[in-house]
């Protein structure tokens, strides 16, 4: 038996009065997710606890079976992994952006949406005269954002951001956040390097010719997010199943390379609204040939929430309906868990606690009267309230792959 | 007001093919568990957590509300209880079989089934040189099992088998598990303890009695399960109640002594699919003029799972539809709970981690819409999902023996 894992990144949402008060899960057309409820047992999830919202990071490393509250170190180090980067133990890593910055204060933290990747080679060999006994790797990744990785000796993931999240004012100073010397060290290291990429990049040819042609320069690197690779065992290691993960997203393909999911692209998957979620199940059924799991994540649904535009939000529900359609006609003996990593407010254009549905369709479940799927419908499922973190178990355990307590 | 609680051994399952998409309890006739699940309050219940499938040892642990995973310290303990051994804080037990060994390797673990307790006399004055400190009792239970229980100063139930659970191979040596000097002294003693045994049952006539008749010899004894009493108060301490189990199965009558049950027998329960289960009713509700609280298992349908047996598992349910029925007719101002210490797989044939029903029968109770009594009508009740061990809180706080915190 095998299973795939359906996230539709807050896809789940409240009841709005523009939708006649349904959610935009009921308000959409989503004949194969009903299919899924109608014959799957289903029920509502706490992500974490009741109320509480998560953020992505944490929602993934739940939805993987990994408590949160136990496991997370920061951000940072997610990203790092989802850009395709080791990280070992000790190590630390922050997201950032390549930013523009003027008479000391920033003023885009974006430079103009720059493409970094053009910085890739230029940035390959970034060493601090004080720290030689420090690597620093920093990696470009996707438009305005990259990666840096510290690796060496007494480093701490405890510091604060760089960047200010604002424009108008000059960057932050790095500081150690639970006064450890490790932490003072790490603050340090981050503040020279800081000084050391401000420099390099100022001098950067390119951003010459952009300030001539008028665009923002690249000439700061602002960093935040810091962080330690998650503190979690492979599910190989648990259940002994081989995963695969098909995400766009960083921190979420990060999330999933810490469970030790391999990480898989599908041609035409965005991370955006306009994306082609079938591309995404076809990868998936070819991925069932060779592993026992497969965790499907679909952004679009959150970018629609933050735009607070339920028309989009709608719309890529029926796109992962047609994914979970395609899994439909597809997949044997495999279970198909359809989920959300939280309930996201098109009212108030972010993460809220409300609990997501959750179903699970596939042989010997014990069905129930639920015959559609959406947050309220599914709240009378025979799964009745669980959390996050009992998600894996309990597929797993439907995969007879759950080590028995006891004797 | 008085609590018996029924438990079911595996008696939930997954819904079956071959059952028309119904579980074995959905299938069977069972008028009485249904009239339970009527007129009283039901729900799911995970024994230990959502998808995690527990020993027998570990799962009436928890039905008595003890959290195995804090008070859990092996099953060797819980068998010496359950056969009538007192066991002190220090004290380490084992559980075993008399064996077959030929040229230093297995033949039989179970000596052709012999019957173990002829060796009582002869097995009741074990000491060792090396060990003048140790009290060694070896006490044939029932075939040819038996428990060894270790009494003395710095023991440990942190050490490995004796028996390699194979035939065709050598026995183990003992092993240190967490590398404590308690430990690997107690393994020492293990290993002498198998020496000594070793000789002494090799030259008994009855072995050469039986090697002349072509009888495998019982001349080793092989021991398995190392451990220490569960770290439990009593329910008489926690609540004040005065309690009693009707079982035959060791490790549950072993679980219902560290509890402080008083342990009863009923006549013609054999803790097989042939069991008596309406005598163990009649025994309760003698019982109960005395007792607070009788705890009643019926093993018969677990040994049917592991049989794969379909048809014998619904005969054992209807037994213990039997059993529920003689406690509607003859039990007053008492709440019934009928319950299953995990669920079964008849096609696995094993324990698995999907969540057992539970209803609770009596006066007061929050009657809900639930009209029969199954996996998956339970689920719809007025309970919703609770753990094992929020059981006994829930009928203790109905007998009004549950202390308040905060003032």
């Amino acid at each position: 038996m095998k299973a795939v894992i359906v996230v539709g990144d807050g896809m789940a949402d409240r009841p709005l009065r523009k939708l006649g008060g349904r959610t935009p899960l009921e308000a959409a057309e989503t004949p194969n997710l009903d299919e899924i409820a109608r014959s799957g047992v289903c029920g509502i999830m706490d992500i974490l606890s009741p109320g509480r919202p998560p953020g992505s990071d944490v929602a993934n490393l739940a939805l993987l079976g990994y408590d949160p509250y136990k496991c997370y170190r920061g951000r940072g180090a997610l990203e790092a992994l989802g850009a395709g980067i080791e990280m070992g133990e000790g190590d630390v890593a922050l997201r950032g952006n390549f930013a523009t910055i003027r008479d000391g204060v920033i003023v885009d933290r974006r430079a103009g949406r720059i493409d970094g990747t053009i910085f890739k080679e230029y940035l390959s060999d970034v060493k601090l005269d004080a720290y030689q006994d420090v690597e620093i790797l920093v990696r470009p990744t996707l438009g305005h954002r990259l990666v840096v990785v510290l690796r060496g000796e007494r480093l701490s993931w405890r510091v604060s951001d760089i960047d200010p999240h604002k424009t108008g004012v000059p960057p932050l100073k790095a500081e150690a956040l639970d006064g450890s010397p490790e932490a003072e060290r790490t603050a340090d290291i981050l503040n020279k390097l800081y000084e050391l990429l401000r420099e390099k990049m100022e001098r950067h040819p390119i951003n010459r010719e952009r300030r001539e042609r008028g665009l923002p320069p690249a000439n700061a690197i602002i960093l935040r997010g810091a962080g330690a690779p998650p503190r979690v065992k492979p599910l190989r290691e648990i259940y002994g199943v081989k995963g695969a993960c098909v995400a766009v997203t960083p921190t979420v393909r990060g999330a999933c390379a810490a469970a030790g999911l391999d990480l898989y692209d599908a041609p035409g998957a965005t991370g955006g609204v306009d994306t082609d979620a079938v591309s995404k199940a076809r990868v998936a059924v070819k991925l069932l040939s060779d592993y026992d799991l497969v965790y499907i994540h679909v952004k679009g649904t959150d970018n629609a929430t933050h735009d607070g535009d339920v028309e989009a939000k709608m719309m890529v529900i029926e796109k992962i309906d047609d994914l979970v359609g395609y899994l439909l006609n597809h997949v044997e003996e495999t279970y198909i868990a359809v989920t959300a990593d939280h309930t996201s407010s098109i009212r108030v254009r972010e993460h809220v606690g409300d609990p997501v549905p959750i179903a699970i369709w596939g042989p010997e479940v014990r069905m129930d009267d639920v015959d559609a799927y959406s947050e309220r419908l599914c709240a009378r499922g025979g799964l009745g309230r669980i959390r996050g973190v009992d998600l894996m178990p309990i597929l797993m355990n439907l995969l007879d792959r759950v080590e028995r307590f006891g004797a």
